[in-house]
């Protein structure tokens, strides 16, 4: 058994790269992941780390010391680095700078200073940058000193004598210019540098509508900082996306998978807590109209349909809403359009489904009536779930509450209570 | 007015990218959008398409002929140029391809060869291959030949006399390497070529995975085939995220979000209908309990409890286990310790909500035996749903159909007849 542990520990170590240990380790239940760990190599371990989510990442790093950790994450690249100590406890942090050499302490100190989710968060502070003036020939030769250069260098980065940003020198264009050419020649000045403190869903967006692969980061006096490379990006855009997806069903963005049950029972129950206010509160709606449902049993039978369809609907628009808001396609210019076309599409949508209802309920107790008020219901709530799920998402972000999380529990309360309100109200009017 | 029009038009084409003209055509509606698109320069006009939405481009290039549409598209590299054609019918296609050159034919047939969501889809034609065995010094000058290196080129592909992909040589590899030095031993030879039938959601997952920029592609038998960019990728990794989300919502990832009155009501229609036969199902359940109903009135009052908090616990489970998949954590090996993990966590927070609405109810109706009844059923439901959310995408995905997109309405069938019927028929064991 221990002959096959060491195999095991042999293919990790030299037969993976780190994101692959990290993916094996995201996929293995607590057990198996805990005995993987243990085999991964102590020099690898950092690298490993990067790559995991910070679910996980959390729950290594507060096993260590500062030592240990100081050991671990020495090699790491400074913003990889910050993101792995942001989750630590401060005091941790300044134990861990503590131990690190002057050098990598600014470094990390550097990118520390800005908020995760900023560009200054995202950048790294190793870049190669060369003057205007020299010749393309004496940059080569000013390469050919480096052992190796940055990862995801594409561009050489030119700044004046001030260390402010003028423009972008691709390697590519480098190559084929004349050597004697100097770099303000080949250059591209077309290059918009990124604000430090731009979010980094700005900065993703920028890097996919212009395919970059690495882009300038300067403070707001134009002074070089660092520098964005597209595999930290594409975290961003993998992070987005999955955020809202996540967001609506009350999960969070860095859930580990195979969380505990412990884990996973808690977390649900917070969100099962708020939708049974929800739930409640259409209760309390249909409890209103009791004497009406006793006297038409048909309508407890029936009463579900209307606040389901107006739940359907209205989440179509949020999601569509909500997607739109995401990726910088609805603003407060075309607004209105969408309102209108929500409210037309929800009208037509709507009498086209109370129709066929209504025919159906008829058939089923013989009853016109019920027919014609389940109708009227069904038309009223997909209106107010395409009017609502249109400008809640917008009314939300407004007050800086994430639509994708609390969008969905107030939509299902809205329709739940129009749904069950104007079907049994009516209901009310005409039976009794 | 038209002093004013000209004045938008030259700011669209000479201020704005392509990327961006395609982002405010996207985020306008139907006229706005029409009378930007007619300011749009005739050799600009090809570079938007691409980056338009699929739905988008589809409606834009109907309305050319094959003449046109060759104009349009002559400038574009072959794999954007065969993601567009690859919507036209098979006839156009053919027109459009007669009208163009021997050599641009034979380098988008190739790309028009591969399903679009393939390796082979998402790859240029476009490569600069080397030998092993010259010098670096002589790649050197081969590449200054070159006007342009063709776009994202980090590395060239090294292969041999019969085009066999032996090694990667990275660009900034060969500025730091001596200029005597041979390809072979600046070259790596770990890369792994991507075959040419390998999933595009794959080819993502490798890119994110070991942070490439190019990786080459290659037949089933070693032949150098073409090769992939990073910014194909990241839409690869934007549209499927998004495809998740839209999905669940029973939206298509394509849709324009300023689509029509009419296109958007059609669409929403098809999703409304599927889910009205969830609402009838569970219409039909709650029907066969009418007698105890009309008993005991508050059972219609907190039925909805059971059914909503039942749909709210499966689709947390389900939402995790779709983005678990997609991201490829979750396989055969690890889905008994996840059903576990989902029965577990069920039954603990089905005691916990039921221990809760049991009192609620016990206080609200004055009956203790509604509040037993409500909470066995709480228990069941939330159970019910853990496990079929774990399994259910599994099993829809082994029978190829999107879990996201069926995934929800199945699930809220399932816990809307579970819960009303484990509560109603409890009930009506212990009321009749």
């Amino acid at each position: 058994d221990s002959g096959a542990l060491k195999q095991v520990a042999r293919i990790l170590n030299s037969g993976l790269s780190p994101s692959d240990i990290a993916h094996l380790l995201e996929s293995s239940p607590p057990r198996q992941r805990a005995l993987l760990w243990n085999l991964v190599d102590k020099e690898l371990e950092g690298d490993v780390l990067q790559y995991l989510n910070e679910d996980i990442q959390t729950e290594y790093l507060s096993r260590l010391n500062a030592r240990e950790l100081a050991y671990i994450l020495e090699d790491l690249e400074s913003d990889d680095l910050a993101d792995l100590l942001q989750q630590l406890p401060e005091k941790v942090i300044a134990e861990v700078l503590e131990t690190m050499d002057e050098q990598d302490r600014q470094r990390v100190e550097k990118v520390l200073a800005y908020p995760e989710d900023t560009a200054g968060g995202l950048m790294n502070t190793d870049t190669i940058t060369v003057r205007p003036d020299i010749s393309i020939d004496v940059v080569l030769r000013y390469l050919r000193q480096h052992r190796a250069l940055p990862p995801m260098t594409d561009s050489l980065i030119v700044v004046n004598r001030r260390d402010e940003f003028i423009g972008m020198l691709p390697i590519t264009k480098m190559l084929v210019s004349h050597s004697t050419a100097t770099v303000r020649e080949v250059m591209d000045t077309d290059v918009e540098p990124i604000p430090v403190t731009l979010a980094d869903t700005r900065v993703a967006t920028l890097f996919a509508r212009y395919d970059l692969i690495s882009a300038p980061v300067v403070s707001e006096d134009g002074h070089l900082l660092g520098r964005i490379t597209i595999d930290d990006v594409v975290d961003v855009i993998r992070e987005d996306a999955d955020q809202s997806l996540m967001s609506m069903a009350g999960l969070d963005n860095d859930e580990d998978t195979f969380a505990s049950v412990w884990t996973t029972t808690r977390r649900r129950a917070v969100w099962l807590g708020v939708n049974l206010l929800t739930a409640f509160t259409a209760s309390a709606v249909i409890g209103l109209f009791e004497d009406t449902i006793a006297k038409v049993v048909a309508l407890a039978v029936l009463m579900p349909i209307v606040a389901s369809m107006g739940g359907i609907a209205g989440s179509q628009t949020l999601t569509l809403v909500i997607r739109g808001m995401a990726i910088g396609q609805i603003s407060g210019a075309n607004v209105r359009w969408l309102l209108n076309r929500e409210f037309f599409s929800g009208i037509l949508n709507g009498v086209l489904w109370a129709a066929v209802v209504a025919l159906a309920a008829m058939a089923w107790f013989q009853d016109v009536l019920i027919g014609a008020i389940i109708a009227a219901a069904l038309v009223i709530n997909l209106v107010v779930a395409a009017l609502v799920g249109t400008v809640l998402p917008l009314f939300l972000k407004s007050r800086n509450i994430d639509p994708a999380l609390a969008g969905s529990v107030i939509l299902t309360t809205v329709t739940d209570v129009v749904g069950f309100m104007s079907f049994l109200g009516l209901a009310t009017l005409f039976y009794a």
